[in-house]
C-alpha cells in the first residue's frame, strides 16, 4: 500500500480512545439487557435477497454480494447484507423455533449496511443494538411495558445527553380516527408521520388532500397529535377532545400502563407523545421513538414497537415487541462533539526499563501487576526516564513503575508523587484501573 | 416469511446458550489482551477492491459489493468485504498514522468473509481475534516475545482443549538453507510448508524436483524440520546438524529468546517447532502456528508472525508482529462437540407471578434483585407454580422467587431448598450469578 489512504464516506471508524467510549456504551447496554434476562445472539451478515426485498422501502438500499470469481447466476448471487437486525432475527426465530424457549428475549448488537447517500447521522455501515421479546402464537401485553422499561433504564445509564423516550400506541391513533368517522386510517397516519418535516398549516391541507379528512377532522387529528404528558394525564386530555371508540379506549389503557411502568427511572424522560406514528412500519400497538437533548438533527435515535406478526411459518405466528438503539448514530455524533476516553491504551501503568539487559526484570514486574488485574505495558525502549514519562503522558497512562536501588517505586505522573510499592499487591484506585470517558455532556441539565 | 428457512452452508450461527460460550471466550481474550496494554479497534467491513486483490492468493475468494439500484460502474463498485483483519489494520495505521502513538498495540475481534467452498473448520463468514504490535520505522525484537507470550496466556486461559503454540523463525530456515548452499530458499520453504499434507519420502522427491536440492541437501532440510523442543535445547540439536550461517545464528538466537520468554505459563504447550514455515505468507522472522489437542483436522487455529513491512506510505515503513486466533473455527467445532452454557438466558432468578393483578409486585421484587446486580426475569404468565418451576428448569435458571404469606422465599430448584430472603440484599453464590460453560473438554489431559 503506497500513499496515505483517505476515509470512505459513510463508513465511520474511531481512534482507540474513541473506540473505548463505544465499547463502554456496549458494555453498559449489555449489562442492563442481561439484568433483565435478555440473551445475546449474533446472526450472519447476509440474508437471501428475496427476504430482504420483501420488506418494503429499505429494499432499494441493499448491498448485493457477488463472489469475484463467480458467474452472475452462481450460488451466492442471491445474497445481500442485512439492513437491520429485525429481518435476520425473524428468520433466526423461524429457523430455530424448535430449539428456543418462548417468550424468547434476545439482544443483538451488530453492524448493518445500507447503500444510502451518506449524510449527518446516516451511514452505509453502522451498529445497532436491538432488544426484542417474541412469543409463539401469543405474547402478553406486559412485555410492551417490559421492553420500554429496559430501554429507558439503558438510556438513563448511558454516558450520553439526556434522552426522551416518546411512546404512543397505534390503537390510540387508529381508534381516534375511526371515532372521527375516518376509514382510511393508514393514509391519515402517513400524513401525521410528516409532522416533523412539514409546517402545521401545510399538514392540515395534506390531511384534507391526502388523508381524506374534512378541515374540521384535520383540526381534531392535529389536536390529538399535540397531546403529550409524562404521566397518564394524557388520557383525560384525549377524552377532552370528545372522540370515543373502543379501539381508542384500548389504546389509551395500554399506553397508560406503559407510561406508568416506566415511572421512577432517574436520568431519562419517558413521555406519552401522541404525535409519534411511525407510519411506514408494521407496528400494531405500542410505538417508540427517542430524542437526544441537543441532537435534534439526529432524529429518533431509538425506535421500535409491537408487531403482531414478527414472523410466521404458516403454522405458527410469532408476535414481538422490540426497540432498536442507533449505536453508531449516537456514538459517532458524540465523538464529533468530544466524547472520548482519557487514555488511548488500557494500561494503567507503564513499567520503565533502565537498560535492555534489565528488560526481563521489568517484564517480571509487569507480570506481577497483571496477576492482580492491573493492565500495564513495558516501555518500548530504555530511554531516559523523562522520555519514558512523556511516553506514558502521551497515552494517558497515569502511573510509571521504576526499579530503583531501594526497590520498585510507583510514580503518579499527574501529581509527581513517587512511593515505594510491592508490585505483587499494589493496585491503583478504582477510578484509575480502566480508562474513563471524558465528556462535557451533561446528563441532567 | 412463510415456511421454515434452512441454514446457509458456510455461515454458522449459534443458539443462545452456545453463543454465551462464545461471548465468554471473547471476554477472556479481551481481558488478557487489555492486561497487556492492547487497545481494541474496529475497522469497517469493506475495503477498496484493488487493495484486497493486491494481497495474493486469497484474492479470488473476495466478496464484491454492489448496490441493488446502482449501475455496474457506480461509486460502490470498487468495494469488497475484507477477508482478514490484517489488510484493514494496515490501511487503518496508514490512514491514522498522525494520530496514533507507536509502538501501537491493538486487538481486533471481528467477522471476515471468504467465498470459499465450505468444509469442516472453513466458513464463508467467521470471526477472528487478532493482536498486533506495529512500529513506525522500526519495531524492536522484544515485541515478538511479547506477542507470543500474550497469545500463550490467552490460549492457556480459554475453556478449550490444551493448545500447542508452535514457534519458528524464518531466519532459521533461510540461514540453514543458505548454509547448505541453496540459493532459492523460498522454493524450499514452499515445499517444506507441505509437510503436513505430503508423506516424507514424497517430500524428499519434491525438494529435489521443486526445491532444487540434492538428495543429501533434502535429507538435511527434513532433519531440520524434525527438530522440536519445549526449551532452548533445539539450538544444540540444530548445531548438531553441522550447518552454519550468520542468518541461521541470528534466527536461532531470536527463537530461543521467544521460547524462553514463554516459559512458566500453565495450561498451554509452547514449543520451538522447526517444521513451521508458513511458506505463503510475507513473514520475515518469527512465525506462529497452533494446534488444538484432539482437533488435528482443524489445522492451525492461531497463526501469525513478524512482518518487516506491514504497511508503507512511501515515506515511512511500518513493521509489525501479530497473531490471529480463529475464533469461529474453534468455537463452532467445540460447540459441535458439546461446548455450551448451562443456561439459555442470563437470568439467575425467575420471579414467580401468583396472578396477573400482582404482576407489579413481582416486577418490584425483580427490580430489587437487579439493583444488586442479579439478572432475573419475571414469569411470562401466572401459571401454577409447578409450571413456573418447569419454565425455569427448561432455561437452566437455578432459582425461583415466590411471594408467600410469610414474605418472599427463594427456592433453589436443583436442591428443592426454599428459604425466606430479603430481595434487596440477597445474591446467589458467585458460581450461580452468570451462566457457566459446561464442557467435557479437559484442559490438562
Amino acid at each position: 500500500m503506497a500513499g496515505k489512504p483517505t476515509p470512505l464516506s459513510g463508513y465511520p471508524e474511531l481512534l482507540p480512545a474513541q473506540r473505548f467510549a463505544e465499547t463502554e456504551i456496549i458494555a453498559i447496554l449489555s449489562r442492563i439487557f442481561e439484568l433483565h434476562g435478555f440473551a445475546n445472539i449474533e446472526t450472519r451478515a447476509v440474508e437471501p435477497l428475496d427476504q430482504l426485498l420483501s420488506k418494503g422501502e429499505t429494499s432499494k438500499e441493499v448491498y448485493v454480494l457477488r463472489r469475484l470469481q463467480e458467474d452472475e447466476g452462481g450460488k451466492d448471487a442471491g445474497l445481500g447484507l442485512h439492513f437491520d437486525l429485525t429481518v435476520p432475527f425473524a428468520r433466526y426465530v423461524l429457523e430455530n423455533s424448535g430449539k428456543l424457549d418462548f417468550p424468547f428475549r434476545r439482544y443483538q448488537i451488530q453492524k448493518v449496511w445500507r447503500g444510502e447517500r451518506p449524510q449527518q447521522g446516516r451511514y452505509r455501515e453502522f451498529t445497532q443494538a436491538d432488544i426484542d421479546v417474541v412469543g409463539a402464537g401469543e405474547l402478553p401485553f406486559h412485555h410492551d411495558i417490559e421492553v420500554a422499561r429496559v430501554m429507558a433504564e439503558a438510556l438513563a445509564a448511558l454516558p450520553i445527553p439526556r434522552a426522551t423516550l416518546q411512546i404512543n400506541n397505534r390503537k390510540v391513533l387508529e381508534g381516534f380516527y375511526l371515532g372521527l368517522g375516518l376509514s382510511d386510517t393508514e393514509a391519515v397516519m402517513r400524513v401525521v408521520d410528516k409532522l416533523d418535516k412539514v409546517p402545521a398549516d401545510k399538514l392540515s391541507d395534506l390531511l384534507v388532500s391526502e388523508g381524506g379528512t374534512t378541515a374540521e377532522q384535520a383540526r381534531a387529528v392535529l389536536a390529538l397529535a399535540g397531546v403529550r404528558s409524562t404521566d397518564s394525564s394524557f388520557v383525560s386530555q384525549v377524552e377532552g377532545l370528545g372522540v370515543s371508540h373502543p379501539v381508542l379506549a384500548e389504546g389509551l389503557d395500554e399506553l397508560a400502563q406503559v407510561i406508568e411502568g416506566c415511572q421512577g427511572i432517574d436520568g431519562v424522560d419517558v413521555v406519552a407523545d401522541l404525535r409519534i406514528a411511525r407510519g411506514l412500519d408494521y407496528y400494531t400497538g405500542t410505538v417508540f421513538e427517542t430524542r437526544l437533548a441537543g441532537y435534534d438533527q439526529l432524529g429518533s435515535i431509538c425506535s421500535g414497537g409491537r408487531y403482531d406478526r414478527l414472523a410466521s411459518d404458516g403454522t405458527t405466528t410469532y408476535p414481538g415487541v422490540g426497540i432498536s438503539f442507533g449505536l453508531s448514530r449516537v456514538v459517532v455524533s458524540l465523538v464529533a462533539g468530544g466524547l472520548t476516553a482519557d487514555r488511548s491504551v488500557p494500561s494503567a501503568v507503564l513499567v520503565a526499563v533502565s537498560d535492555e539487559e534489565s528488560r526481563p526484570a521489568s517484564d517480571a514486574l509487569a507480570t506481577q501487576l497483571r496477576a492482580s488485574g492491573v493492565p500495564c505495558e513495558v516501555a518500548a525502549g530504555a530511554q531516559k526516564f523523562g522520555k519514558q514519562i512523556r511516553y506514558a503522558e502521551r497515552r494517558g497512562i497515569p502511573y510509571v513503575l521504576f526499579s530503583t536501588a531501594d526497590g520498585p517505586q510507583m510514580k503518579d505522573i499527574r501529581s509527581g508523587d513517587q512511593v515505594p510499592v510491592d508490585p505483587a499487591t499494589w493496585t491503583p484506585p478504582a477510578e484509575d484501573l480502566r480508562p474513563s470517558i471524558a465528556t462535557t455532556q451533561e446528563k441532567n441539565p
